[in-house]
């Protein structure tokens, strides 16, 4: 079933030279496939193809592009357990994990399919003329977001299905209107290309123009920086790395004409344990932490990687638990063996550093490619002195700060860089105690949790993925939930312009009957 | 009234050493008043300041925020005609310029003091939790919009009131939530001192925080550049030159935590002007484009500085009346003379290209910075191959391209850069003939004006003041009407977290009484 091709538009095409395998993780070794880069001629015309295509799509009424991703997930559907064979194969996650996140991600196409036959989403915002207005006529204005043209989506390592070929960026881009060119990610380009020829079944059963959406393969950076750099492309999302996300940043930021790169890099989520948290449900709170930080073997953006709490006879009964409930998990596969020696140089470089302790280890011999979760500790002071502790460890790890008091507690996480979360452990009393400690969290994350942990990232309208500088490289925005598609899309005008004229979104009988903000009132009635 | 001296806070600073004067355009010669440059203690202290303000001001109520921003409106008022003669003095606008633009001024600040005052334009967001879900509970997920942090300003040469020291950058980002850092224009720095102490006063009687306003003086780009490169400072609002503009986006995108800038830059807002409108309303036409060619001297970011139409006897016909009224209107003084020199550089730069020639031009003396309108003609083809010719000249300039046939006109706006607005002068059944115009200038520019002329941006929601890049640097925003709020603000979540300790804005009550939009429906009822 696999190709080892590119995607341009419809066209299944290798006149490339370089060619790439992929690795099944769990038993270490190279999958048979063999997938063949993109040619620059093949990428040229996999973005012409998305800038003629975008004429055309734009302006698709919303129950087509709602029936295209209803139909894109209905297609991944069909793919069955040969999709999820391949998923598990080149991922190492396991079959149960195959099926929650394809339907997730099947959840995101339909809120998405969803959100455009409701229609509101497109923040239609009216104000009648007032011809007599003195000293000047107030003409009739009228404003809508409009797509900004084609995007390039970099699907993440760590999620093959949901942030990646048909994940939560190029769902919300189709649903905008923009036509979507996937750069597939190397380490699962077997599965990429199968949902790939999903998204491509879809189109065509639903005569989408083509090339309205392409998946190109290549490594390293050239693929990447081409289409970045490329004149017809309007907007670039990207799930990854800090350094990978910056390097895509920069080449947006320097283009003669610069283009919004949404990317949601790293993040290290701290987590705030209070003292009668701890006093009161010390069992409970080590063994959702275990769970947290193991869950997925720690390859989530958002994992527990640093505890805060302060020193005392309550923290050691803590971590005690912690550490008992820690060793006690099997470790689990990670997605890749570079993934997997990255996890095993960071994890070393933080234990080596100076007042670093272990606090507990899997210690038994594990598979080539799993990961030993792993807990260390710190005081406050030497936290506070050494920047390298508060570096991203991709995976099962997590390093706890002892700190003196709740004040040294604040200035560590003030001095944090930008986070997805942050987390408080409290008892209800305890927590309106710690004013300074919230006010702090929240300068420097995008969602804040009471009592759960940070993993689990619930697809809503409500929640905010993304946060300061570096978790995302835009806090303005979000990459989960139907509100990621205000990153693809620009308010327009239109100034007493023909109503026969106008989208349907803003023509006097409100044919689409949306919610409409006309003279400062919201409502759905006509004009 | 004038000390020459920089806000930092409340507090008149000059302990800089390099000092300024202002140019009397009208009268061609330097003001009274010396103006001492921010000194780099002064530029730290004042980012400081708003750094230490922002953790106050952020949380203050509505009304309060509110109450500011009317009072800075009042206190503007309260300085009666001297400000409005300082404004005349170091502009070269007249008495009745200065009036509508305070009032303008004005009507901005109250816009966003009512936008406070209603309390849904933070969006809240909320989905309640779903304890009994499987295979795993719904948590309780709330959103709302949250200030990004202190926000610096550099204000525009044209407008020294509504888009300067207390103008619409100013406002949205007080209404935020965000202190403010003015970088005064040094065309208009004693005007600049005047609204800064109206603001000032205002924040003294409504007990704001230290910082929550500071004005600095500088020349060239070390104030700018030092500004936008402080740690603390984490947006930028710009309104005037593309090179100015792309200075300090370059500048914030290299930052080691890059920071969001809004620039509106430069715009030529092309003019499509149909056979039949010609042939039906020549006269109406040329006298309403005479007016808004010379409007403010032409010096509007939305001026008509391109007009498109086809070759033919109608367009003669329509350009020999356009010439007679342009040669009729007696011209006006221009902001400073280095403005003025501009203009004059840019026309003759342009007229001395292949086949530009000469249509109408007001040809007697004028006063040193007066400047004489221009009107220019090229063939289509010519502009085709020749870029310079659709480079900005600021003032009463404009260029008619006449084209061969509707192809060319289309091809040339498809390659024209991006525009705050696009005009079409059609007649009501000629406009859907020309789908392939429409369609070209909906993708070029921001706002899309039908029979009217571009100047005159009313102040409202439904206001799309921005475009595509250059004509701002980031299309998915606005720097007119409340949307422009959205500039310096960052969704933010809280899961799971206690009714009591969330913002009134996202409390079960809904104290505020805003509308929120709860499990996806828009309701102002409590939960």
């Amino acid at each position: 079933m696999i190709t080892g091709k590119n995607y341009v538009g419809s066209q299944l095409l290798a006149s490339g030279t370089k060619t790439y395998k992929t690795i099944d993780p769990q038993l270490n070794i190279e999958n048979p496939w063999t997938f063949t880069e993109a040619s620059a001629e093949e990428i040229e015309q996999a973005v012409h193809l998305a800038h003629d295509a975008f004429k055309i799509y734009k302006d698709f009424p919303a129950e087509r592009k709602a029936a295209f991703l209803n139909a894109i997930a209905d297609e991944i559907l069909a793919l069955g357990d040969a999709l999820l064979e391949i998923y598990c194969t080149e991922s190492g996650f396991l079959r149960g994990r195959a099926e929650s996140e394809r339907g997730r991600t099947i959840f995101q196409l339909r809120s998405f399919a969803n959100m455009l036959l409701e229609g509101s989403w497109v923040e239609a915002t009216i104000d009648t003329a007032i011809p007599d207005r003195a000293p000047l006529p107030k003409e009739d204005l009228r404003k809508m977001l409009v797509p900004l043209g084609p995007v390039v989506v970099f699907g993440s390592s760590n999620f093959p299905f949901a942030f990646s070929t048909a994940g939560g960026d190029t769902a919300s881009a189709l649903a905008a209107g923009c036509p979507v060119i996937v750069k597939s990610h190397s380490m699962h380009i077997g599965t990429g290309e199968m949902v790939a020829s999903a998204i491509i079944s879809a189109a065509k059963k639903h005569n989408m123009p083509e090339g309205v959406f392409s998946n190109l393969i290549g490594g390293g950076v050239t693929l990447g920086a081409a289409l970045v750099k490329h004149p017809l492309v309007k907007a670039v999302g990207f799930t990854g790395s800090i350094n990978g996300g910056r390097a895509l940043f920069d080449l947006a930021a320097q283009r003669p004409e610069p283009i919004p790169v949404f990317a949601e890099m790293g993040s290290i989520n701290p987590v705030v344990i209070l003292p009668e948290a701890i006093e009161k449900n010390s069992k409970k709170w080590a063994a959702a932490y275990a769970g947290s930080i193991t869950l997925g073997t720690g390859q989530f953006c958002t994992n527990p990687g640093l505890l805060l709490g302060m020193k005392g006879k309550n923290l050691d009964q803590f971590l005690k638990e912690l550490a008992e409930q820690i060793e006690k998990i099997t470790p689990s596969c990670m997605l890749h063996p570079s993934i997997k020696a990255d996890f095993n140089n960071g994890r070393e470089k933080i234990r080596s550093q100076n007042g670093v302790t272990t606090i507990a280890e899997y210690k038994e011999e594990t598979a080539p490619n799993f990961a030993p979760q792993i807990l260390l500790s710190v005081e406050g002071k030497t936290f506070l002195e050494n920047k390298i502790l508060s570096h991203e460890v991709f995976g099962p790890f997590s390093i706890i700060v002892q700190c003196e008091n709740i004040d040294e507690l604040t200035t560590i996480i003030n001095k944090l860089d930008g986070q997805l979360t942050g987390t408080i452990l409290a008892e209800p009393d305890e927590i309106s105690k710690y004013n300074s400690v919230i006010n702090a969290l929240q300068n420097r994350v995008g969602r804040l949790i009471f009592n759960g942990v940070p993993t689990g990232v619930e697809v809503c309208a409500s929640m905010l993925h993304g946060g300061p500088y570096p978790s995302s490289s835009d806090s303005r925005f979000t990459a989960v939930g139907i509100h990621a598609v205000k990153r693809w899309v620009r308010p327009f005008s239109y100034q007493n312009w023909p109503d026969e004229l106008l989208p349907e979104a803003l023509q006097n009988k409100n044919p689409l009957n949306i919610n409409r903000t006309v003279n400062d009132i919201i409502t759905n009635k006509p004009i």
